[in-house]
Formats: C-alpha cells, sequence, structure tokens
C-alpha cells in the first residue's frame, strides 16, 4: 500500500471515522498500521483480497467480508445477494472456483423477520445460481440501537485451477489493463435508494457474480492473466492505485474507453460524483500480458458479463506509483486516491 | 433440532428479539424456519458447528462465527482472543486440526483506535500461540450509535487427520458424557465486568483454546471418539439438548459430577442463575463409545486444560430427546432448554 503524503494514525488518542471504511487511502493506513503490524504474516504482506492456501495438495483460496449497506434492500438486489456475490467475487479474482460459503449474521433486536427471511431466500438464490453452498454459519442478536438492522459477514473458499497463478505481484510494465464493463453502477444505485433520487432510467446495481467470466478468461489467458480485482469501495480509482503501491507501477488509463452509462453519468453530476470513485458489484479489472490482452478480451466481450469490456489502458515503470488519466479532451490527469469518505456504507 | 412444545415464529409479523440469539430453543426456530429453509442443503442439515468438506482429496472443516460481547474487555479476554479461540475449538470439534482464520471487523465511528489495536494485537497473539495464520480480512465502518464499538466474525479453517469422524450423529445410547472441567466461568467473568461486581476472588473467564487437548483425546480414543462440542451460549444444558435433539436420544447426567468453581456458584446465586444455563469458552463435552470412555478421560486430565474432567453422564434411548439429571441430593431434575435469553452478549 503505498501511503504518500499522508501522516500516520495516531493510535493514542485517534478514533475510527468512516474514512476508515471507505476502500480509499485512509482504510489501507489502518489496516497496515493496525491490522498488518499486529497479525504479520506472508499472506497479508501480499495484498490480496483473498489468501493462497495449499493443504494436503489442494489449491484453496479463502476470502471474506462484512455487510454493512444501506439500504439493506435497493434496485437490482439487497444485503443477502450482494454478500454472496462479493465473496464469490473476491475468490474468483484469484481466478478460482467457487465452492463453499459461511454466513455469519448480527441482527438488531426488533428487525422485522420477514425481512430477515428476505433476506436468507435472497442469499440461497443467489447460492444457488451460482452452485455454491453456505455450509455454514452463525446468528448473533444485539439490543435495539446496537447495530442497524442486520450486518452480514460472509467468508469463502475456492480452489484454484491447476497451472493457475493469479496475483498482485504478477503486475507489470507493459500489462494491459483490462476493464469488464461499465463503472458506478451500483454505487448510484444505492446512493438513489438511500436519498429517494427519481431519474428517468431507473438504474440498478450490476451485483453479479464473475466466476463464470472468470472462468472464461483463465480459458483464454492461461499464464498471461497476471492479476484481477474487482473495483469496488472506493470504485476504479482506489482499485488502480492500490495495485499500483502494491505492484510498485505505475498506470496509464484513457478516459475515452471507460464505459460509463448516461444515467449513471448525469447522477453523477446531480450527486457531485466522479464516476471513477463509485463502488461497482459486478465489475473487474484484469492485468494481462501484451501478446494475450486481444483473445483475452474477445473472450470477454462474448460473456454477457463482459459485453461492454475494453482495454482502457497499461501498466508503465514509475516508482511513484501514479495513476494518471488521458481526459476525453486529450489533457492529462491524476487519478488519486480519494482523501476521505465518499459514499458511506455502499456494501 | 428438537422443537417441541413452541409456537412457529411469525414469519410475517415477527421481529428478532435477543432470545433468537441466546443459543437456545428461540435460536434453534430462527435457525431453522428462517435459515435451514432457504439455504438448505446436506451441511446445514447436519447440524454440527462446523462443516466437513472433501476438496481434491483433503478433508477439511469450515466454521464462522461472530462476536458481539459485551463489554469488550473482560478478566481472562477480550473480543479478539474470544474470536480465535472460538473458531479454534468449532474446529476442534470435530476432531480437526485449525489452520487458517479470516477476521472480518464491523466498527462504530469513534471507536478509540487503542482499543482497536488491543484488540489486534490480541488476536494475533491468540492465532500464534494456537499455531494459526489469520490469512484474510475485511474492515466495515458504520455511523456513530449504529453498532457498539466492534463486532468481529470469524471463519476458519481445519483439517481432518485420517481416519477420524467426529459428528453429532455418530453419538448413540451408551455414549459416556465427558465433561473437560468446571462451568460457568466465562459468563459470570463477563456478567461481573458488565454490572461492576466484586466477588472476593477474582472470576476469569476460561476462553482458551482446545484443538491441542482435542488431539490427544483423539489419538486415545480413535474412532470411538464420536461427537464433541463446546457448551457456548446458553451453557451445558443448551448444549446437550441440542444434541439429543439432533441425535434423537436422551441423556443422563449427575450433578455430583458437573464441577462448579465456590466463586462461580456464588456469583450465580447472586445473580439468580444456573450454572448449567451459563457459558463457557474453554470447555467441551464429549460423546464417547463405552470401550474407551475411561482411557479418553485419562489423556484429558493429563492436559492442564482437561485437568477436572470428569464422565458425567451417558447416552440413553429417548425418543422423547429429554435430559436428565439426578441432583446431588438424589432426586431427579428435567435440564430443559432455556425459554428464553439468559445472558445477552456473552460471546
Amino acid at each position: 500500500m503505498n501511503l504518500r503524503m499522508i501522516h500516520p494514525l495516531d493510535l493514542r488518542q485517534g478514533r475510527v471515522d468512516l474514512s476508515h471504511g471507505a476502500g480509499g487511502r485512509a482504510m489501507g493506513q489502518l489496516i497496515a498500521q493496525v491490522f498488518h503490524a499486529a497479525l504479520d504474516n506472508e499472506w497479508l504482506r501480499r495484498g490480496n483480497d483473498q489468501a493462497a492456501l495449499a493443504i494436503d495438495g489442494a489449491r484453496l483460496v479463502m476470502t471474506t467480508d462484512g455487510y454493512v449497506i444501506s439500504p439493506l434492500f435497493f434496485p437490482g438486489g439487497d444485503i443477502g445477494s450482494l454478500a454472496v456475490h462479493g465473496t464469490i467475487n473476491d475468490i474468483a479474482m484469484a481466478g478460482a472456483e467457487p465452492r463453499y460459503l459461511s454466513a455469519s449474521f448480527i441482527l438488531e433486536e426488533g428487525f422485522p423477520l420477514a425481512d430477515l427471511e428476505r433476506i436468507a431466500r435472497s442469499m440461497g438464490d443467489a447460492a444457488r445460481a451460482a452452485n455454491t453452498v453456505i455450509v455454514t454459519g452463525d446468528t448473533k442478536v444485539v439490543e435495539r440501537g446496537k447495530a442497524d438492522g442486520v450486518f452480514v459477514c460472509t467468508t469463502g473458499i475456492g480452489v484454484v485451477p491447476a497451472g493457475i497463478e493469479v496475483s498482485v505481484e504478477r503486475v507489470r510494465p507493459g500489462d494491459r489493463i483490462l476493464l469488464s464493463g461499465s463503472l458506478g453502477d451500483h454505487g448510484i444505485a444505492v446512493m438513489s435508494r438511500r436519498h429517494d433520487l427519481q431519474f428517468e432510467t431507473q438504474i440498478m446495481s450490476d451485483s453479479a457474480p464473475l466466476h463464470e467470466l472468470v472462468r472464461e478468461m483463465v480459458a483464454a489467458g492461461g499464464a498471461d492473466l497476471h492479476a484481477m480485482r474487482d473495483p469496488t469501495r472506493g470504485g476504479l480509482a482506489a482499485t488502480l492505485n492500490e495495485i499500483a503501491g502494491q505492484a510498485g507501477v505505475g498506470m496509464r488509463i484513457r478516459e475515452a474507453q471507460i464505459a460509463i452509462k448516461p444515467a449513471v453519468n448525469a447522477a453523477c453530476e446531480l450527486l457531485g460524483l466522479d464516476p471513477l470513485y463509485v463502488a461497482n458489484e459486478g465489475k473487474l479489472v484484469a492485468f494481462v500480458a501484451p501478446a494475450s490482452a486481444a483473445t483475452v478480451l474477445a473472450a470477454m466481450q462474448r460473456h454477457p458479463l463482459g459485453e461492454d469490456a475494453a482495454i482502457i489502458g497499461e501498466v508503465v515503470a514509475d516508482s511513484r506509483c501514479f495513476v494518471q488519466m488521458t481526459t476525453e479532451f486529450g489533457g492529462e490527469r491524476m487519478v488519486d486516491w480519494l482523501a476521505g469518505e465518499q459514499l458511506p456504507r455502499i456494501c
């Protein structure tokens, strides 16, 4: 994690603020100074969103996420389907096949059982649709006012196909940067519901399981598929900066290649948001060696979840780890971390 | 799950209450009617606290738990060490060796970073002491008043030794019931801190990782070690009733064999609690075929965490799945589920 231009956390007097959960630089700093310092090990140091484990000859990945999204139900999904998709996607980003999930629920006293049942059914449907199973779980209840309806933590285990090694440290200068589709749908769908905004076109979350798209990409790219990540909290900007810092490279992207739906663009203008920083839940960025970039792109475009895929730029040598963008008007712009919180509780 | 004498949940108008998280009959009902109905699969139907998975020849178990304990720091531990121990223990209860853990944090805005660091260090220390690694994690932040300091969800993966099959459906009439030590320490330690009670003897939580004790039990009992469970929420009473219902058997236990420390007994009287229903975090109950019961007991007593182990009763044929106790005075008493909430947020 590149933590340039930011003061160390004050671990004596400091307090958690919303930026520590926003997927940006402050969160990276909290993770580095508090969690990595206390739990230091080779898996956390790698900085992937999932850990690769070799157990008795099996090559597995393990990933976990907490979901605190508000509101719980939004156009295109709910906290249940989101939790399943998010965990499947973090597994898929290692090139792995998702298999088994666990689900832990923290419930607030007074939460309607009908809503809980709807969420549980949505999780079951999402898991079955992706050919995965929620094999174990837990339920805790806290007093009214000590939580916010329901929080869900999902953890997943997946299996890595033989010969596949998809990890951020394989990103290198020259790699092409592929984006699977348009940006910002999830964040804008949630924000519209939260603020009860009406647009001409209903904007739906892109929440979806990406493992089948990834399977096609793995088949097409093989060892040339270096790394993947889903641009969730903090959007594409945070994801690219995170990977640039972890891999010690720079990136150059082209705004003209980045798809954003007109309705999302309009909503972003209204809300004062930059779509590069808005969360997605059904998109991925891939880093592919130049020789295989066109093949992987074609495989993505053949899949419904990759129809709008494009090569949006390339990795460059840059010890400062800058992400720079050529704008549609031909100018140059730094795509930096967002300093603070943009959209709280978006996932 | 035996749900006799209880009305079905009202899934239209009903609401979550604290009893749904208390480890008793109401929680069992919520899990059955909401979660098992929506997620139905062979693993959940087995009713173990962990799922046994066969992946590419490896025999694994996976378990998850959310921790919402209040207060976060208590005599003998904190939410961090508790989360690690609890997950290790759920793995160990399958006779498995814990290997890899994940940790997901839900933080309330304003939570002191110093407390978070203390919790993270405690988790790291507990994981290292048990030769396990926290390989992946997640951090979310919610607004002030939407959580209670910090909630932690831990998930664990363990490896089952060849030839070992420890699962609740193996419990059968004749099995001896072994308890590893005295009851109620954790619950009373937490309650004393919560209510700022002073006792002559400081009561410490028994929070501890049980996998090494289990390793000795597996070595001593082999295939005669039928099932194990740690009596956490709802205490020994809930655990025995749960297993009786799942295995379709009855149980007879003897009060005289059940160890309870004098200070815990005194505190229970003061607080109006029955130690059979108070949570433990470093104890286990095992179901062992009669031929190996003495050998397994001796192995337990040789381990520091099983010094006070005893055979407290046996499994009997009983289609009503009753748990009955011979009291110290020679009487008979039903040990039923507790109907509602005894101690909220004890883990």
